[in-house]
């Protein structure tokens, strides 16, 4: 056993005061967003009626490399920030690895997961400029968690809707809102016009994300002082995120150590963005060569099995189009137990960085990533949320590789929440009742021909 | 809002190197464990046949002040340690209170409880004295989660007997010790005598702490090379707990304060014990005038209403006879959601400083904690256990106080564990249907008579 150190912290005046907008850097900017009926360049202006106007300047901001973190959200990040940096030494001598591998352990957020870093500053925003009421949707859980305590926080109404499997299949997380103040409606519901669309074709539709944020995105353009706010995809989420690369940055540092791997899972690529941002300056400006690996599901491999395309953001077309790496807004992932990443598209930012050979992208089985969390919780002792459990099999194969080579690489991985509430899914896996889904070439295919019509 | 700072931290060479034995330094020391048949004080050779002899020692130890934590435990505790001490300043805004409010924040620990400062001490020295299989009861879950990572840890098998209620109602929490590698009985079973015994006589019970310990001291005395465990009560938990106090200490005085008040909440008392007993022995020497109080439930007030006694730790009378306040060693206490504290007797030690007049104890009814943990989870993010819930309640009594007379009081409490595990406690608060229970004066009184007859 070693004397080494586990675990780096910072202090309180060592939490970084300034997010980094990877945008102003990158070689080649991303396209803009298109107004979908004019097909025309968006202007942060278009984007008033759903989003708070601060984050739609942070959305388009191509200019600036470092934004401010207000001093308001600065002190609620104190509430659980910094987040740990450890060595897991415990996988390390389990897998035999001469690598030395890092996690950032995201889970110790009071709401479980790194979701938080975005909703404060985003309810932060919508309160400043006047906002009373926020709606958002939700998957597994996670976000909805984490901006129903932010608008507590902040003195906002929240309005949230989940994907109904999940309202029904993880009751607690529904709780957890509920327990923040918030207003949970299964979705789709019969409160919107685009829930009544799909209940009325298909009365027993169980939910997808696409049709949450076109239900959460109707009712924020119908209520008065009502904004939408999302919690991946977007650029202005993954910019609050990137406190996270930058808090790691230090703290490796402080290990006396740089990442030559950096890893996160994948699903709009705010929590990859997060952790891997920051480090990816280095590469753009100072000569370092580090990978930086997005783990998606193989349900779901919109990186490494879609295309580049405009597309729309949710299943109703109410958002603007995005240029993004997509498997078509009406691909409807297979029920996996990381609902979080089944989301048919990839951020901008991550779609140019991936096309432009920045970033690598690998697609992973529910099995092995669960094969993957189930060995990490008995070695480090978190049980990882079903998401992070790509994130840590993506390490896991990268430190069976350094067996091989010899190589001590240093792997950084973002731990991005525990899976205390999707215990369900641990149990399936043990009673080895978990399935592996595959999405068909047709299925893809049928998908981008249907994108192809749109512009 | 202030930019004060909010938690504090202990570099890993701050941590604790000692737990501190109260038993040392109390003016008066406990009554020693009585044989159950020959009615005579027991030596620490005595206990062998069901704790690990390093663990007997300790039990019985009334001289060492300070006992050396061994390496291979401290080094775990780094996984999770030092765990953070927060100034709740949401809180005392909510509050309006002029009071400190200050809480130790155990429900980072990988397994989200205080539990695995013991479990990791003894599944070590379980391992070290040649030890394969340890067993142990659980409640709510938190003490059987603990055991089974620890286990795992040092290489154990764990079998654990789980209230059977709490296995059916909280199954999350049996998926969690299974993720860790742990056999999980329901209690009672058909697997032990004592268990047998119950079920034969009433098929449809439910459980109780009582019983599941039977249970699992019956197995370790029939089984080679396996050895019971506790996660409570006995006097060599609450020392290993100790770690919570001895790092509060230091980090208040990174806050240039020292606590007023300190509070806990109170199952068998190991919890309460291990933020408690560093500061008291400033009582003791050093002039402090520290008030101490436990808060326990309304449904099971061993230390408010029960009597000073002799009494079995079980149901069935396999354990050795303690000198504790109780409520009798058949007193079934109502299924309240917070399963941690229903248990009939509070530990030796606490016991006797209860007598000396050293602490206090108040007893609280279930509404009003939960009441106080949404509070509390609304202020400062992390929705807390039910268990711990006693102890906001009571530090919400004492910084209301300070309102009234106006005193800048500082408080600290240990917020023992979260209750992300006990949402559906959550649920039926918000629902209205949350039951409060009291005991009546005829319960106590009829226990307590079954009681004298013992000795």
């Amino acid at each position: 056993m070693s004397t080494k150190q586990k675990r780096y912290f910072l202090t309180e005046d060592e939490i970084p005061r300034q997010w980094y907008n990877i945008q102003a850097d990158m070689p080649n900017k991303p396209l803009p967003p298109i107004h979908p009926a004019t097909k025309q360049p968006l202007k942060a202006e278009d984007l008033y009626p759903i989003f708070a106007k601060e984050l739609c300047h942070q959305e388009l901001n191509q200019t600036d490399s470092w934004i401010d973190i207000p001093e308001e959200v600065l002190e609620m990040y104190k509430y659980y920030r910094s987040t740990p940096l450890v060595r897991a030494y415990g996988l390390e001598k389990e897998l035999g690895t001469p690598a030395h591998i890092y996690f950032k352990n995201e889970s110790v957020s009071p709401v479980g997961s790194h979701k938080l870093n975005s909703a404060l500053p985003q309810a932060y925003y919508c309160k400043k400029e006047g906002v009373t009421n926020v709606t958002t949707e939700t998957g597994a859980g996670q976000w909805g968690a984490a901006l129903s305590y932010a608008a507590k926080v902040f003195g906002l109404e929240a309005a949230v809707y989940q994907v109904k499997i999940s309202y029904e299949q993880k009751p607690y997380r529904r709780s957890i809102m509920q327990t923040y103040g918030a207003q949970v409606t299964a979705s789709p519901s019969m409160s919107t016009r685009a829930g009544k669309d799909v209940l009325t074709k298909d009365p027993t539709n169980q939910g997808s994300l696409g049709t949450a944020i076109s239900e959460a995105v109707e009712l924020a353009m119908t209520t008065p002082n009502c904004k939408y706010v999302l919690g991946s995809v977007l650029n202005h989420v993954a910019l609050h995120q990137t406190i996270i690369g930058l808090e790691a940055e230090k703290q490796m540092e402080k290990a006396g150590e740089y990442p030559d791997i950096v890893i996160g899972c994948f699903g709009g690529g705010s929590n990859f963005g997060g952790v891997s941002f920051p480090f990816m300056r280095h590469n753009f400006f100072d000569g370092k060569k580090t990978r930086f690996i997005a783990a998606e599901p193989a349900s779901c491999p919109k990186l490494t099995r879609g295309v580049f395309q405009y597309d729309f953001g949710d299943l109703s077309g109410l958002t603007p189009l995005l240029p993004m790496y997509t498997l078509g807004h009406n691909f409807m992932p297979a029920n996996i137990h990381a609902g979080g990443l089944r989301y048919h598209g990839a951020g901008v930012i991550v779609s140019q960085l991936l096309k432009d050979k920045f970033m690598e992208a690998v697609d992973i089985k529910q099995s092995e990533t669960f094969q993957s969390g189930l060995l990490f919780a008995k070695c480090e002792g978190i049980i990882p949320a079903p998401e992070s459990c790509h994130a840590i099999a993506a390490a896991i194969r990268e430190a069976k590789e350094c067996i091989k080579t010899g190589e001590e690489k240093v792997i950084l991985f973002n731990l991005s929440g525990h899976g205390l509430i999707d215990m369900t899914a641990y149990d399936q896996y043990l009673a080895g009742s978990l399935f592996d889904y595959e999405v068909t070439d047709e299925e893809v295919a049928k998908n981008v021909s249907e994108l192809e019509k749109i512009i």
